[in-house]
């Protein structure tokens, strides 16, 4: 629902909030961050260039008593997690509370400015400690080229239509961005080799993905009504679910991906809320001729109207040769939200479906998102590693190499509406161990 | 190492401890228990038919001081993960302070006494906050059996005796031994039917397996060396991983099981270490000729000579109609530790291998354990369901009805040597919500 926070003229006495590309007054992404590392991780609000200090407001008493008695609990729990898992109204509340305090003509710019802290000085934590990490496979266009690449008649299988494919994926190993991703090692078999040898992955993958993170969950053996799966989601992230397709290909029948992904999962690491994308919700694509209805569990009239994001995505390469030549970052993909053939709540009242309980903190992971035009993964631009990329450094790609960085961002914007953004899920590649 | 705690003439003052099927001093399992829910879960060892409760020893100093630190640490922060996450060292040192606390003629009786409590009266809860849960498929008659369901001619897929396969699994819906299991709702397709239809899994079935619990972990991109593995595990447990069979045939490809599995995993509660099972290690099982050796990584003289376990287990079914008329269970599965292809060292440093992080608190299921002459799921002993078992009260089974309840335990014995049991694992089939 949109309100005065949404107000695209509304302007933040934090000057760099003011046409900032991705923390606008508008936005208000949470985020765990940490100043110096003996003061340990705090709960933050990105606004602009800063990160406002949510704790040191609270030992201020501006935030007012529902709100200030949700973060004060929190703080001493599992921060975002136990906040958010009180429900879309206190997140709504803190929202309105924190627009007001960072406001031009705030009433408390003094001590609201004494609570902010520049971003680059912080280090940004995954914000949530994630009891599961879930991968889906809502990408219809991504499960088409890689269906391409093994039944070129009959790429998708029977059941993706019906079903939101998933599978568990690994939370131990989900890192925000920035952090090194070290090359896996694992067995491989190329189809020419007679057995597996072991040793580094030769085919190292990224994946653009959108990052659905859970705020209030289920009891187990309790399903979530569509009509309701909506209100379970606190907010969204980018995810880069790094594949060496090398050790997939080997490993991955017939219980499905497991080494070839759980090495690292990098995500960005704001939790950017429905409510700042509130703006930015559309009808989801009406499916194509012949595609079965969604089955009833997952049909929602309201969802199918709205349930869809808005959602701009970008993937860029920068290799050492770009880097020494000074040359501009190499655009790999470009994506949209509207390409997922499920909406979030679609995931979600599957995921819970069979009583499966959701928890706050968990992560789900929508699939990698593909257009034709520039597909979400190496995998698929190369044609399996067939076609190699040729980069303006002379260098060319067909899998990351060592000292790759791949660098992905969100953005939501439409004509006059201010325009949010997730910050950068970032990490260059670092040699085996 | 054996030592005087593995002495099989051993005896305690607590007198249901000697010649305990599961629990004699020799085993001293760890748990999570709660005598009222007043009081809040604690850290306990299970002795004969009572459980001692480590805080009250704490609290009346009869633990040293450096087993007392790190208990009194734990107590406030993860529990067991904590506790075993400092090491071998400190779980020995535990293990011999609290078997002269409890042995016969202890010093201590009367305060060791008032820090007992009735095992019938306390719940106990899954004993660790998992992180993450993975199941592998190193039962090599299970993978067969089921392989050749499918494929009759080819049942082990080429990666099978090379690769340890496993999958990432379910967290939040793992529950300790009694949770009532709701039998799920979810997407069905008979190949007879033109679509697929949702509703109550027609075909839940039951998977006899073990459970291995991570103690320390590693750092993420660091392998955990074969010859160290066996250093991370903090100790067993029975594990059934329930399956809907209908949901997981249709959801399954092409990323592996989900929902089929994801909406309840029941294991027994305690915590049985590797210092009670020292006395039951085996060699691990010779490969059949042809077979390739195990790569490097996997490969450690010491594990491959001591790296199995000896342990039986046994898998029975109580029906409405096996109670109502008084007769016995129904024993479905009888399986060894032994059947499995690769030994839990094996399975640790293959986990790790590609740098992926393992944590204290984490689990790992073994895969179902299956004998040709009694494999440890239905839908092998059904042959997928079409040859319905007969059971004594004359009611038949193809799989599980609503009432239905699995029984799991797992005992190890050898002549001359005190039998450590595990204590049950046990879940009845309520109705679909």
């Amino acid at each position: 629902m949109l309100d005065h926070t949404h107000d695209p003229k509304a302007r933040s006495f934090v000057a760099s909030a003011n046409g900032h590309p991705d923390f606008p007054i508008q936005n208000l992404a949470l985020g765990l961050f940490e100043r110096n590392e003996d003061e340990g991780p705090g709960m933050g609000i990105a606004i602009g260039d800063m990160i406002l200090d949510l704790e040191a407001l609270l030992d201020q008493r501006l935030l007012e008593d529902e709100v200030a008695e949700a973060v004060d609990a929190a703080r001493f729990l599992e921060g975002w997690a136990d906040f958010l898992s009180e429900g879309p109204e206190i997140r709504n509340a803190l929202r309105r509370e924190v627009f007001a305090l960072l406001q031009d003509g705030s009433s408390h710019r003094a001590e609201v400015g004494a609570a902010l802290v520049p971003a680059n000085d912080c280090t940004l934590y995954v914000p949530m400690r994630i009891g599961d990490y879930t991968d889906f496979y809502a990408g219809i266009q991504h499960a088409t080229n890689v269906g391409k690449l093994m039944r070129p008649d009959n790429p998708l299988l029977p059941n993706y239509k019906y079903v939101p494919i998933g599978y568990h994926g690994r939370a131990s190993s989900v890192v925000s961005s920035g952090t090194p991703v070290r090359r896996p090692k694992g067995q491989r078999k190329p189809a020419t080799d007679p057995a597996p040898s072991f040793g580094p992955s030769r085919n190292l993958d990224y994946e653009l993905e959108l990052g659905i993170w859970i705020g209030g969950g289920n009891d187990l053996g309790e399903p979530i009504p569509i009509a309701e799966a909506d209100q379970h989601i606190a907010g969204y992230c980018l995810l880069n679910d790094w594949s060496a397709r090398d050790i997939q290909g080997w490993e991955y029948q017939p219980l499905g991906p497991f080494l070839a992904k759980s090495f690292c999962t990098t995500i960005s690491p704001w939790i950017v809320t429905p409510q700042a994308l509130a703006p930015f919700r559309a009808a989801q694509a009406a499916r194509p001729e012949g595609d079965p209805k969604p089955m009833e569990y997952l049909w929602d009239r309201h969802d199918q109207a709205h349930g869809a994001l808005d959602l701009a995505l970008e993937v860029f390469l920068v290799t050492p040769g770009l880097r020494e030549k000074g040359l501009p970052p190499h655009r790999l993909s470009a994506g949209h939200a509207g390409a997922l053939y499920w909406t979030p709540a679609q995931l979600v009242a599957h995921h819970a479906c069979g009583g499966c309980n959701l928890r706050a903190g968990d992560l789900l992971g929508t699939g990698t998102i593909s257009t034709e035009a520039a597909p979400g993964s190496l995998l698929e631009i190369t044609k399996g590693g067939r076609e190699a990329i040729a980069l303006a450094s002379g260098e060319t790609r067909r899998f990351l190499e060592d000292g790759d960085e791949i660098v992905m961002t969100a953005r939501a914007s439409r004509p006059g509406r201010a325009s949010i953004g997730f910050g950068e899920c970032r990490g260059t590649i670092t040699p085996s161990a």
